[in-house]
């Protein structure tokens, strides 16, 4: 079906060899002259105030070259509701709370010098639940803000329909409260940044951000600096899952030792200080009420959320905007309510990690799919195909779906499981099967006045081809679908394509690697000037050879007259041709690719996305009563990716988070006691490893995309979304008990087990 | 007269406060993970067969990681009649030599490992002048080379018009035979080459380079590499004078040993081996025979030039192409004859030092045009202007003389000097003046199909300007010139702009930094770039005005209604409305300028350049009659730049470019004594430190050329063309001796004054 030479095929990652074989330098690995070491000191408590700073003896230890705290630096609060500063004035608000740090000429000195740090703090009451964050009287977090009740920063509301209405009308309705815990994203690489200033006060920094042109906003806006002076490089990074998106503390701070200092200064943090210093994906409490005619179709949803923030607004208080669409959009839905709080606590503060929101809302969603199927009595993917979106749906969010393969999806892992023959009929086993689906946002999310991304292409007289994106590489391969993408456009063999991942003085704008958005918008801006390149190329060529262009065909870098094969003439040597002769010309393009779509409006409505994701995931368990312990047997996923430009990558890119999710349905959860990070380690923390994965059975659906490069569609989140209700759904299957909260914590599952036996009273 | 804001100020180097403090990273201070000391063993002797080499000791010694040598490599014979090789094969034709080289791990062992080679020599009778060598049964160097005859590697010869016919009739004629030394460019940063592979193949070079693209090129020809493949970094240079220019042995074999040791390899050359395995300005030997009628008009030259090549042909072996141009172009010459003679000797061979070939030429002529004037009885001044190109001149070489400053240039110094009150009538206070003019290619030089240079230049959502050039920075203040010319163009302040010198990944194509011709060739690419910038700024800024973008002015970054000063806005906020709203689109604009100007055809005729420079110097010099020792009092020095851009680099390139011009007049002189250089150290080697500097006195002439940026021509050779010539006129003055050689070493000048008190004859 498909005439493509690369598209499509499998290629391993064109940066993964140099990764596997440690050539790759990670900003970790980089050293400046006369670089100094940087150290946070980090508040013990989770809600004192400082009532004493004295930095004198850390700054009188020889070595130290610089102490910086609130007293002695410019700063301007950052973050949604400027509830933040990178270092902490008057109060902090959660343990591990930045308080000061020195630059000095080596780690110990820098460590020493943090013990030498006095300082007082009068402890104040803590709250470490939202439920009670929102109690009257309640230890209030921001007390400064008064812009705000109470400890809730911000509502996410959306209406639609008139849910009363519907409500009595339906023939069932199920309730529940969903419940997903507090994790990490865990990447291999921790944060590093090394910032430095040159002699003209031009400022260098070196971090593993995937949001290179906000942060150098960020940066600017907060240390009062001139964004113009600023250059973000982007060194390989490895691995983020949102850990990374944008700008931390520990990136201002890195920058204020340097400036204080006259130095270059690195911070580099400890695995321990990753889990403490770095942001959360937030506990999430969704109260769900769904409700349906006899038949099966939905009439309305009802939502009350309650969003346990953390301290401080990073992105973590914008993830409501995901889990309303996955309440009001998975399916069709003609009524629906969502009310959400964002609940600040005295307890580390949400990012966007992967999935932003789409696990917690899928779990509750997908969970309460298979409840309201018991309750009438019908097979959960029945229910799920009967209210499936179709192409040409427009959801009460206004998402446009376009390219749509959720019905496809739940019938291939419906096949593939035998669920129609297993569902239900393992229970003596203490098997089960367990399904759930998602949606996503498949091309880009238009969170920003521009979701665009910037593309400038060279190919030299080398004929190597130089792809210079806004796109950011972070581990997802995103550098070689780029690659793949200009290949095939253009023409030419792949192994000519080189992808540049560089700095700000060389990247095009691009909003950032995040909504599994780089695949789309930078694959179609390559695209665009891969076409743009390939017009220039045949029209040189139809020069050299004397024929028309459009008699011309490229394929693999070989141009060919039409009908004429022996006419033809490589394409590199079309490129010298063009450039190495009096008043040559270059090959360069430059495009700019913003996706059609629209920003929500004031009541959450809007097409946000381009395109959208879909699919739906089997998990099959087994439960051992007597330990509690979940065992995934397997896992089927199928997912709608549009079309699948490197095959390798997208089942990469689902295997990895269907991975992840499995780690979040099982183990993973940072416990917190009296707002401590308990277990700030990878093992204690609970990451699956190798041995830990079931068989994975993956299914690529392709839809092809109107709108997407080749048809594709963003898939670097969807893996993990719907495996956490998956297996839930699974365990219901295989024990009876339904679970209302993840992981699946074996002590948790004994206790649900017992409550089961005892009359039904499972709320919060 | 000018309405500029930035072209035509004093701008301090954008780049110099970083080198000044030291902040500025140079190849040596670069370090890869895991990377290796490469050291080359070198020929002890300038002739000699190779019978035997033993490198099994020195590879087994601990710490050596590789050995390489002619017997264990690929590499492929590369310069100019293919008669070099990285690793000598069969033969060394030079002490210095590279005969092998050792990778290990750190300096220490390589060096330990050199003395373990143990190399067998036959050694051959050798030839180190080049007369000797052009006599029948001289020793060959190159006895392999059957396409030439004995020692002669090539022949440039010209002829105009009837030599013989206007000897006939010229009613005065001089001759005399002219030379120049060996000198070295001995640049502060001695050479660097630091190689690594990654996993896919793919090579990254680190190099003082400065033309990068051809060295891509060389590199992959010689060692059978992927040019495709190589990427070649360029850090910041620390000064070349042209003894960077291309590829070097070093260069090859830091390649070879880093794909041998399968490691990162840095060879980083001394000082002493800077002076042994560079190129160096190869001696040159001009019989010059000038005629002119009783009025003084010119009617011949005939030259006869032997190069003194050394044992390979690189550059230096077209330094020829240049001294052609100024005896047949300087002044009008109707009727012109060169022949040269590039000759093979054992010694270190020529390559392209700054001046290449006009210093030497320039010399010859400009001391005849003395002599000229002494036999017909006029003032040398006179003469000169007499002779001078104008606007509008074709020369014998099809130069077309667009601007032309030199008749103003001769005045101006020679009003400054006080030349016609004092010249010839300071003899008892052994003082005298003497006068030089050049005249210089200034609109680039056409020696390769292209002379082109490309722009990628983009203003990004900060208002942060971007220039990617193709042109190189090394220390010549490109980087700064390029700036204001974009500044200018744009309309913005010069502190937005960034240039940006890098890899050849980021790097359009530009022939590189050769010819003084950056500021004209890569100046015009960015300013067209600048303009079409320009346009897109206005298109968008009268959207938003909502006005005609004809009526738009833009000055200093603010774009405002002409008429109407109320109404404006700033660029960058034009910029941010451009790019960050839906659809938007970048501020990019690609530009490739190449120079209108001919290769020379087979008959050395052609219009080579785009604009030529001329200039003029005096000097005025002392000399101690007992000693021999010649002091400069003054130097007077007019040059016609097109325009000044920026008016502190065009006065620091002639500064520079007279200093090093005296140090070749008066001191400068790489002796070799049976083949070896005698004195590698910058101390011994006589360069000029800052005490021997005399009162410089510069005038900028401004003829606005018509193709050049803003009207500027290059400048960056021009003010050491002249120096010996003007020195040597000024000493003849002084005593009545004329020098026919240079430097005036002390010993030479009391041999001429001895020979002057006898009856003339100054042959060679």
């Amino acid at each position: 079906m498909s005439t493509f030479r690369v598209i499509g095929t499998r290629q391993r990652k064109l940066d993964g060899r140099d990764k596997v074989t440690g050539r790759t330098a990670f900003a970790s690995d980089l050293r400046l002259p006369g670089m100094l070491a940087g150290r946070i000191l980090r508040s013990p408590h989770p809600h004192a105030r400082i009532l004493r700073l004295d930095v004198s003896a850390a700054e009188a230890l020889p070595g130290v070259q610089a102490v910086v705290h609130a007293g002695n630096v410019r700063q301007r609060p950052f973050g949604y509701g400027a509830d933040n500063l990178p270092l902490k004035a008057g109060k902090v608000r959660c343990a591990g709370d930045e308080v000061a740090a020195v630059a000095a000429e080596d780690e110990e000195t820098a460590a020493r010098a943090l013990e030498l740090i006095e300082v007082e703090y009068e402890v104040l009451p803590a709250v470490f639940d939202p439920y009670s964050a929102l109690e009257p009287g309640a230890p209030l977090v921001h007390d400064e803000r008064r812009d705000i009740e109470g400890n809730v920063s911000m509502r996410w509301d959306f209406e639609h329909g008139d849910v009363e209405a519907a409500s009595r009308e339906a023939a069932v309705v199920v309730e529940g409260l969903y419940s997903s815990p507090l994790s990490a994203p865990a990447s291999i690489e921790t944060h590093v940044c090394l910032a430095s200033f040159g002699s003209e006060g031009q400022l260098d920094v070196w971090t593993g951000v995937h949001m290179v042109s906000m942060y150098r906003k960020a940066l600017a806006d907060t240390l009062e600096l001139d964004w113009r002076q600023i250059t973000v490089h982007q060194p390989p990074i490895g691995g983020s899952f949102g850990g990374k998106i944008d700008i931390d503390p520990i990136d201002f701070i890195t920058v204020l030792l340097a400036a204080r200092a006259r130095r270059p200064v690195r911070i580099h943090f400890s695995r321990e200080e990753e889990f403490v210093g770095s942001r959360v994906r937030q506990p999430m409490h969704i109260r769900l009420r769904t409700g349906a005619d006899a038949e099966g179709r939905l009439l309305f949803r009802d939502a009350d959320v309650v969003s346990d923030n953390g301290a401080y607004n990073a992105w973590g208080s914008h993830a409501l905007l995901v889990v309303m669409q996955t309440i009001s959009s998975l399916y069709r839905v003609p009524n629906c309510r969502v009310r959400s709080q964002v609940v600040y606590t005295n307890k580390a503060y949400g990012g966007s990690v992967r999935g932003f929101g789409n696990p917690e809302a899928t779990f509750a969603v997908e969970s309460q799919t298979e409840e309201l199927a018991e309750a009438l009595g019908m097979d959960s993917i029945e229910l799920r195909l009967k209210n499936a979106n179709q192409s040409g749906d427009l959801t009460p969010q206004g998402m446009r779906i376009t390219s749509c393969g959720l019905g496809q999806c739940l019938e291939t892992v419906r096949r593939q499981s035998g669920w129609s023959e297993r569902r239900g009929r393992m229970r003596a086993l203490r098997r089960g099967l367990g399904a759930a689906a998602y949606v996503h946002v498949g091309g880009g999310a238009r969170i920003y006045p521009s979701d665009g991304c910037g593309s400038i292409l060279r190919i030299d007289e080398a004929g190597r081809v130089t792809l210079v994106t806004g796109a950011s590489e972070l581990g997802q391969g995103s550098e070689t679908v780029l690659a793949m993408v200009v290949a095939e456009a253009l023409g030419v063999p792949l192994g000519a394509i080189r992808v540049l991942n560089q700095d700000t003085e060389v990247k095009p704008w691009d909003v950032g690697a995040h909504a599994s958005r780089t695949t789309f918008v930078a694959g179609n801006s390559a695209r665009l000037a891969a076409l743009e390149l390939r017009e220039k190329l045949l029209e040189t060529a139809a020069e050299v050879l004397e024929v028309d262009a459009a008699d011309l065909e490229l394929d693999d870098g070989q141009i060919s007259v039409r009908g004429s094969p022996g006419r033809s003439i490589s394409y590199d040597r079309v490129a010298r041709r063009r450039l190495l002769r009096q008043g040559g010309s270059m090959l360069v393009a430059s495009t700019f690719y913003d996706p059609p779509t629209e920003p929500q409006d004031g009541r959450h409505v809007g097409n946000i996305s381009a395109a959208y994701g879909f699919g739906a995931h089997v998990a099959e368990v087994e439960v051992d009563l007597e330990t509690g312990l979940v065992a995934v047997l397997n896992l089927w996923c199928a997912h709608d990716v549009g079309r699948a430009l490197n095959l390798a990558g997208v089942e990469g890119q689902i295997q990895g988070g269907a991975v992840m999710g499995l780690g979040l349905a099982l183990t993973e959860e940072l416990g917190i006691g009296d707002g401590h990070v308990l277990q700030p380690s990878p093992r204690e923390y609970g990451m699956l490893t190798a041995r830990g994965v079931p068989p994975l059975h993956l299914s690529v659906v392709e839809t092809l995309d109107p709108e997407g490069p080749f048809g594709a569609k963003g898939v670097g989140e969807a893996g993990l979304i719907p495996v956490a209700a998956a297996v839930a759904n699974a365990v219901a299957d295989a024990t009876g008990c339904r679970p209302r909260s993840y992981p699946l914590a074996p002590w948790k599952l004994l206790g649900w087990l017992r409550e089961a036996q005892q009359p039904r009273n499972r709320s919060r």
